[in-house]
């Protein structure tokens, strides 16, 4: 690893660091939320702040970088090239506003369109996961993590949100009742962290570029598969629907997606 | 409160942290995983041995206990008269297995039917809620417990079992709908934790005795409503799909449940 990839890891990290004390002082005082899209898409005053704070902070640590962010206080992507980094202030709102608890705050860094570091930082818990190819591995902390089991899909439990599984989308159901049982935690970022200490064996969701910028550089610096639901390559410029899953989940899943076309 | 009852709630306190010592120690060895009913249905060499270990230890501290246990080293019961213990040695057998954590220990102890005292050890977090008409309150730990916001339905997370939410179940479907968006944890001990602590305002399930008797009544003691579905009392002999709900978020979901059978 370069020295320059080096001195920007430590930058980051002493930047989400201030990021986490900067939102656990603001929950002490009362929360505004707004609804986006609908009343179960929610946007507090702790996301907008935090995303202009680290957007501020990016731009000081990398004056000429790309930025993509969920509360739009950065640019207007229309590709991947350069260095991009893809910011999510709060991941969880709804478990920020009702739990303060199981959100996260994440930072993926793509360069030319490929992941090099990932930070996802559970907030409540105090530990921020980080690395990627440019380190080399991944850390809860001081805690170098190793890959996850590789688990057939009967074998473990998987991750989902809500909506795919009430809704059946993309043979949800079938999914469940082949693996071990569903679990439905609410935060795409505290999915992931679930998936590399491997007490999930995947997750399945819709989500935005955010939601998974982070978690698909530390997941596959992991050997963990992330990809669209069909086994493509995710568009990071768009929303997908996401599959995280260990190597054989994903071949068990991808067979069961592929069962369902051909039928 | 009378000294027999504080006297009882030391003894049990320590029986249960000498259990979740043991539980530890057991999870450094390979553990045995047989299935029950089904290969979703799990139960382990930990669940068979701490349920001896607990009721061994109840046996010592009353005598004349009456023990219902999940992995039946209990008693035959037939009613509820005089005092009845109901023990779950692991709650959430699956998380236990898969994840190592979000498990519980529990302890429900009644007289004549009655809701005494209430054990939910979260073994990994290493917190012990307890409490009870007999204590007067709940504690986790030596932190009091204050009741939980009585939330209506549309403005808190409710926590489910997958399968009912697969085959909506009593009307599961419209209930998250209203509701800010369902959580599916894997255990009912950590769904319980979760209400005491106001991070859910409820949780719909199938359960036996002892997955709801420790936290029964630990919620009543916080004012927060343990029924059947349909609003009446749970039979704590046999099965019940079981509503734990804020006041105000009970009658909604009972409301829910009423419009149903008028269809």
């Amino acid at each position: 690893m370069s020295q320059d990839w080096q001195r920007l890891n430590d930058e980051v990290t002493a930047l989400i660091k201030e990021a986490r004390a900067n939102v656990l002082e603001k929950m002490s005082d009362p929360l505004t939320v707004n609804e986006k899209t609908n009343r179960k898409d929610l946007v507090t005053n702790v996301d907008k702040s935090n995303e202009q704070f680290l957007i501020a902070g990016i731009r000081r640590i990398d004056p000429t970088a790309h930025i993509l962010g969920e509360e739009g206080f950065g640019d207007d992507l229309k590709s991947l090239d350069g260095r991009v980094w893809i910011v999510d202030p709060i991941d969880g709102t709804m478990n920020f506003v009702k739990q303060r608890d199981n959100f996260a705050i994440m930072i993926g860094i793509y360069q030319d369109g490929e992941g090099q570091l990932g930070y996802i930082d559970d907030v409540m818990n105090d530990v921020l996961y980080y690395g990627g190819p440019q380190l080399g591995g991944v850390w809860a902390n001081d805690e170098r993590l190793s890959a996850p089991a590789n688990l057939a899909l009967a074998d473990g439990l998987i991750g989902a949100s809500g909506p795919l599984v009430i809704h059946d989308v993309a043979q949800m159901h079938k999914i469940i009742h082949v693996s071990a049982g569903m679990r439905v935690y609410g935060s795409a970022g505290i999915e992931m962290i679930n998936i590399m200490r491997g007490k999930t064996l995947g997750y399945i969701s819709h989500l935005k570029p955010w939601d998974i910028a982070a978690g698909q550089i530390l997941l596959n610096t992991l050997g963990v598969r992330v990809s669209a639901i069909d086994g493509k390559p995710l568009n990071m410029l768009s929303s997908n629907l996401v599959l995280v899953a260990t190597e054989k989940a994903q071949r068990d899943i991808l067979q069961i997606e592929e069962d369902d076309v051909s039928l």
